[in-house]
């Protein structure tokens, strides 16, 4: 699937991947994609920076990206502290009150209290750009629209191309025209941060308005080599995909033993592609989640309006985390698209790469018969 | 596009159009897809009967098909008095007041009031059925589930094939129990009734679970040759397209005049793929169209949850038809896919089907190139 975009990164196959996972990151990398490391949950820079150096003695010199969470129109900045006294009493007594009833534990006296979401400022967001720019990266992303010119600027004076992700076509327009070199169209059964618009409308669309002017991947219900040649026959130069690496053999955040599928997993494995919603309890904007007990909780009628982005996963994180040490695979809170359906069994990445190479060329050839 | 399916049809194109108009489905039947006449608005048989004979004599030979609105699950039949004492006189006032703040005036005293939709009901279905069945129909289409077992079996008795939409994985299984020969795969893009989960995760889905057992189309978002090489990449055996048809040039329903776009055309040619909402103000069950004024009254907080199918539309066909004969483009009641963000020049059906037939082999050849 060597499209011209993935020429211009020197990679084998157009498919770009994104997760939190430098495990499955560099694996993205090594089977001749190109895996695009999630930034968000590190608070600390010099942990990122650690684990950059690590993916660049793991990838066997393949390029790789990074993917930071940069909104650009929060004003709220500051500490934590200022953010937490913007946060409703109704809203943390539902929290606590659901997370009983679901019979989540609190968390042991030893654990590390989750601060919130600190990669969510743009204080934070912006030392993870200067952390990157020191690796040897091929891309910077970011999950929630622009970056800052001045931070683009900076990624451009180092070479490295910019994405952003757009879910409709003045999405699109903006990014271009604020300097952003690849935009990632994201259609309605994305996981995660979603508009409206399926893939199917959207991608071509975002094609068509943006001409020459920046490259086109497509994300959203992408997890076979079929859903390829419809994402490149669309139009894009290429797939971004999220959530079908989130049951690869190499992910392992969220499971405490490290052996076996962890409660993440086993939730995501048994998911049909009607179990997910799209809501705002995550972030703050609309995102794309598995429907378990903890979502199903904020659609009920005492359950309150979730906040803004950032108050909304300040208010969350501490939950998020008790959920994750509670290792119940039906109270996870956790995004992922419609693909969920099809994600059946744990493979390696190399296993996926090879299905997406070999279900492409089929495709391709099957629908050329049709000529 | 002649895929196996399209040969087993005697067409040269796997291209399904589904429109109310007799004028456009014996275009696209000529061009060498297969016209498929949506029934319902035709209350009197014999005027079906009428339509189906000039069908007869104006598709060159070429084979055409019909769409039925047959609900397996209502158990409602009786009159039209009958029903009409059901609905609650909140909602009646709901509507009378909502026409009146829009400016859309009442009938004129020499109109004929519509009696809601009774093709709806299924006494009337299967009067569509029975006339149908003594013309040269190539296809029965429900648009809603599968038909009763003895009409399955009355169509195949006289060797026409039976379809059914289906927006998820049980239902398109359910069909098939039924004896239906084609599901087709109705995705959240899609126009009218439309389920949760958008093409790209629904075709290859339902390809898979069905295998051998029946062919399959995809539906929603579909308005392009790109379009249909990604459908047909994805697993389909052909495509069904609705909305794309109604800016084409042979579409005159809704035309007082008969000259130039209606106003709903022009509500179309002006709308983008954000310009949508999946509702169930028009039948009673989810489904998609166009935003308009009309649409936004009922997502104030005075406006009255929508009542369950059959209802619903006998509540708002008079609405449909003082709206129809307002010609607001601004007050339309109309079911769109989100493909209206590029229906945006009125063309001949045959120009259509042009683009789809060349758009389709730049694509298939396009990605070929990357294999």
């Amino acid at each position: 699937m060597r499209t011209p975009l993935a020429e211009r990164f020197g990679i084998e196959h157009a498919v770009f991947g994104f997760t939190p996972s430098e495990h499955v990151a560099a694996a993205i990398s090594r089977a001749g994609g190109l895996g695009v490391l999630g930034c968000v949950r590190f608070n600390d820079p010099k942990e990122l920076d650690d684990v950059l150096t690590w993916m660049d003695e793991n990838t066997d010199g393949k390029p790789y990206g990074v993917d930071i969470v940069m909104p650009a129109k929060i004003p709220t900045e500051g500490s934590q502290v200022d953010l937490e006294s913007l946060i409703p009493p109704e809203h943390r007594a539902f929290v606590d009150r659901t997370l009983a009833d679901l019979g989540v534990p609190a968390l042991s006296d030893d654990a590390e209290h989750a601060s919130g979401v600190l990669g969510w400022l743009h204080s934070v967001a912006r030392s993870h750009v200067d952390v990157a720019l020191g690796h040897r990266i091929s891309l910077i992303a970011n999950a929630l629209g622009s970056p800052p010119r001045d931070v683009i600027e900076q990624a451009h004076e180092k070479g490295v191309p910019v994405a952003a992700l757009a879910g409709a076509v003045d999405h699109a327009r903006r990014h271009v025209e604020n300097g952003v070199d690849i935009v990632i169209a994201q259609g309605y059964e994305a996981g995660g941060h979603t508009g409206e618009i399926a893939s199917m409308v959207l991608v071509p669309e975002i094609v068509d308005a943006l001409g020459d002017s920046a490259a086109v991947l497509a994300a959203g219900g992408i997890g076979s080599g079929r859903q390829v040649a419809a994402a490149l026959a669309l139009g894009a130069g290429g797939v971004w995909m999220g959530s079908y690496w989130l049951t690869t053999a190499e992910y392992k955040l969220g499971s405490a033993s490290g052996e076996g599928p962890s409660a993440i997993q086993r939730a995501l494995l048994g998911a049909t592609s009607s179990d997910t919603v799209r809501s705002r309890i995550y972030s703050g904007k609309p995102a794309r989640l598995l429907k378990t007990k903890w979502t199903d909780a904020w659609t009920r009628p005492d359950a309150p309006e979730p906040l803004p982005m950032p108050l909304q996963n300040i208010l969350v994180s501490e939950a998020h985390q008790r959920i994750a040490a509670s290792e119940d695979p039906d109270v996870v809170a956790m995004p992922v698209g419609q693909i969920v359906g099809r994600m059946n069994e744990i493979h390696p990445v190399a296993e996926v790469m090879d299905e997406l190479v070999t279900g492409f060329r089929e495709a391709a050839t099957r629908i050329t018969r049709y000529e």
